[in-house]
């Protein structure tokens, strides 16, 4: 890490000129994070809770959990008071929970443009985008593998989306780049095309470290600062294997937040009720954040919830659904019971297009995790398929309703001015509130307007060609990604960032699997 | 009432093969109620609610409400206490809230099949079809005006609907049946046609007197019985016209109920705060309740608030809106402090077409209405292009997504069978749960699964056709009205009914305005 620090301290600068070019460019409209001023939903009663809470304990002493070939966790675990038994991890009643403890409540995941950082935890909602799609898909060249171009088209778009605080990780898997080296790329994207905060690659222990690494010489030297949120995944049920915990090795270490997230299809990794759905989440996540502080007490993490069902009919993953609803409800309040952020919901949907059963779908998750007391939600925008496809104009279409969940958040003011009793005695039986001063006080503020659906009058709507959302949102990208402009950069920072990336992938061969 | 009462009673029956023939009709499934098993979400904190509260008493004394062209109403007002000044009813703090006392907190709606028959109120959401639309659309025909037919097929759809417990009113305006007319051949097709609860006509006084004779006719006599909730839309602001309120008269008269409510779009007929439109909501409940109290006190009513905002660049009307779901949440808090039903939501959205615009709206009404304690919706599907087109593929696209509703609605069930303990003991870390004993014996109904949208393999569904949920819809729709069987009827009561339409159609000239 100081080695990196060092190149981009010692960095000569990139002169006036460069940097008078950088402060021309367009200022993006962006807000901070949902700060939600309403209540928690409690979909869950206290008694069913404490079930849950009773159960998981017994999963994880009696059923214990796997720590697959990884003899260094076996051991931490032996250490700190655990019966290992060849590779399960049998956890005293307690201990998990104990160690979870030092974990903090809220953090910061700070930007390298100050006024994008975000604290994750409290009240707070963070939105980042779909994650991990190999597919892509648009009007004009429909369904098709992802490339590094389709990549950095979806990170400028999320830099632009002013209800997106976060521009996430793997927003679409670039095939055409090598496996061994996607991460580079990607990173670089996230570093170069957006000043908002992003997520580190967990695909290989290596590949943490080089996002590690390449932090180090963005921000100049870490210094404890947590500076990527990342994703783990708890292979379920119950197991925890090597390649994730490797990455979660080297964050934890490194103090770099990580979201210890079960990855559930409710009927096959998970059972097909709510509340035993939310046993074996409980019992992983408590296993997988105690885990992360034995590595390093006090470094950030997130109980995540990646929770779906499955159609038994024909097996596929069903999303939007009233069991996923109230499993994303109930791990919320699991979550604040534990005293730790949440993350949970996004623009699920198992739909082909960007069509009514895609937003029926996704409405039914964002709004639920909204009032479910998520404070970090991937996948706010763009998922398609069931996550095997990134949707260029569901992109758009999501984050376009990801403004609706802002200003729900905001709760409702009851001061004078909202009041408006002068606006009633004004107009008074009969008349309109068009004209009236406290309408025209308002007029511009007082309701969230749509940067995309069609308001206009029919027979407008049908001269000008009678578009469908995913005709409209196919417009909107295409400007949006005509307007973009990259946010300032130090040229001597980016020349850093770039001989990293080369000399990286230098030093491997090529791989494709 | 007693001479209709007297036809119906006096009918010769249909005769054995006519009821054998009946018997052997399609049973369809219907769902009772809603029965909300989770918490309400209580968005306004209830210093905000006394305000509110504090400032409807403040409106109705100072400004006073508008009762039109309405003597009657007037001499009322007066013989209560309030301060009539011409048109203008002053109504003194604490008088109309008084007066309300007596409307039930819940009432039975009774339906021609009493397994139909629904209360409203308490914790039961009862759902109710799209109402009002002059125009009809579907895939094959596209937008154009409605005729009896579309409305008969509409109705069709209601009775084969599960999630539907209410067959409505206005489902889609007759426009090709004479305007005086029309209440006759629409209360018949509700009454043939299915044997759900509806809604009676309130375009004019006499045509609620039909309403209530034909059911008088219907039911055998009404003996005080519930049988018609109809919809009084008080003309906002503060303005309750003679029309409606003549036929509130003629209905409370009767004890049939009436859903009391304001037609708001915010910024035009209210102030663009939420607090500030809620103060005037709940102003105009409260007289328009209290003056159905004073035609009989103990009338069964519903609390209404059909709300939504405009949009301040074009005037248009803005649907699943932030805005509409902040006034839907606190309109439920007012109305249960009141100790009222209440009623609001839908599948409201200002589309053109069903497309992701429509589904996306809808659904933030919908999920709004389930958990802001709604206890009557109406425009539960079907609603398009903001209330001017009754869509058959939205019908059944809306009507599909009232199953979420009611799987959410059923809350979490904490027994041992829901523990799942011995589902997560069988399988064990690394296992699937496809094949374990508690999946076998739960996999038909653990999970909410959709009659129409698309959980196929990306292949699968290509090779079909790659079809988007309209086109899916269609197919449904068709599918519904070839199998739709009527209900039983006696052959006797049929002609009753019959002969009471022709005779009230001959009785009048026919009108188109």
């Amino acid at each position: 890490m100081s080695e990196a620090a060092g190149r981009r301290r010692g960095r000569s600068g990139g002169g006036g000129a460069a940097r008078r070019a950088e402060r021309s460019a367009v200022r993006i409209e962006c807000a901070k994070v949902i700060e939600r001023r309403i209540p928690d939903v409690e979909m869950l009663t206290a008694e069913v809770l404490g079930i849950i809470e009773h159960n998981a304990e017994i999963v994880l002493e009696e059923i214990g959990v796997a720590f697959v070939e990884n003899p260094g966790a076996l051991e931490r675990w032996r250490q700190a008071g655990a019966d290992v038994r060849g590779e399960r991890v049998h956890i005293p009643r307690g201990l998990a929970r104990q160690l979870c403890a030092t974990a903090p409540g809220s953090f910061i995941q700070h930007a390298r443009n100050p006024e994008r950082s975000v604290e994750i935890g409290g009240r707070n909602l963070v939105l980042a985008p779909v994650y991990g799609p190999p597919f892509v898909r648009d009007l004009s060249g429909g369904r098709r593998y992802a490339t590094i171009e389709d990549f950095r088209n979806f990170v400028k778009l999320g830099h632009m989306t002013k209800w997106l605080h976060h521009s996430g990780g793997t927003v679409c898997e670039p095939t055409d780049v090598p496996v061994n080296k996607r991460h580079l790329d990607m990173l670089l994207a996230h570093m170069t095309l957006t000043d908002k905060p992003f997520m580190g690659s967990v695909t290989e222990p290596s590949r943490a470290q080089d996002s590690v690494d390449m932090c180090d010489i963005l921000f100049g030297g870490l210094d404890g600062r947590t500076v990527m949120t990342s994703l783990v995944n708890i292979n379920s049920p119950l197991t925890f294997d090597a390649t994730m915990m490797g990455a979660l090795e080297v964050y934890a270490a490194a103090n770099q937040a990580c979201i210890i997230s079960p990855f559930i299809v409710g009927g096959a990794m998970a059972p097909v009720s709510v509340v035993g759905t939310l046993t074996q989440v409980l019992a992983e996540v408590l296993a997988g954040v105690a885990y992360s502080q034995l590595i390093r007490p006090g470094a950030p993490v997130i109980f995540g919830a990646f929770v779906t069902s499955i159609d038994m009919n024909s097996g596929a993953p069903t999303f939007g659904t009233p069991e996923a609803a109230q499993i994303t409800y109930g791990a919320g309040q699991l979550a604040r019971r534990l005293g730790l952020p949440y993350r949970s919901a996004g623009s699920f949907n198992g739909s082909k297009l960007p069509d009514a059963q895609a937003a029926y779908e996704s409405a039914n998750s964002l709004n639920a995790g909204l009032m479910s007391g998520v404070n970090f939600m991937l996948h706010a925008c763009g998922w398609l398929e069931g996550g095997l496809v990134a949707s260029f104009e569901k992109y758009v279409m999501d984050a376009d309703q990801l403004g609706v969940l802002h200003k729900l958040a905001a709760g409702v003011s009851g001061d004078e001015e909202a009041q408006a009793m002068d606006a009633i005695r004004e107009v008074g039986p009969g008349g309109h509130y068009l004209g009236c001063a406290h309408t025209q006080r308002h007029f511009k503020d007082a309701f969230w307007r749509s940067d995309l659906l069609d308001y206009k009058p029919f027979e407008t709507w049908d001269e000008e060609g009678a578009r469908d959302t995913a005709t409209l949102a196919s417009a909107r990208v295409r400007r949006l990604l005509e307007q973009y402009q990259p946010p300032e950069m130090d040229a001597g920072l980016r020349e850093a960032l770039d001989a990293f990336v080369a000399r990286r992938k230098e030093e491997m061969p090529d791989a494709f699997v």
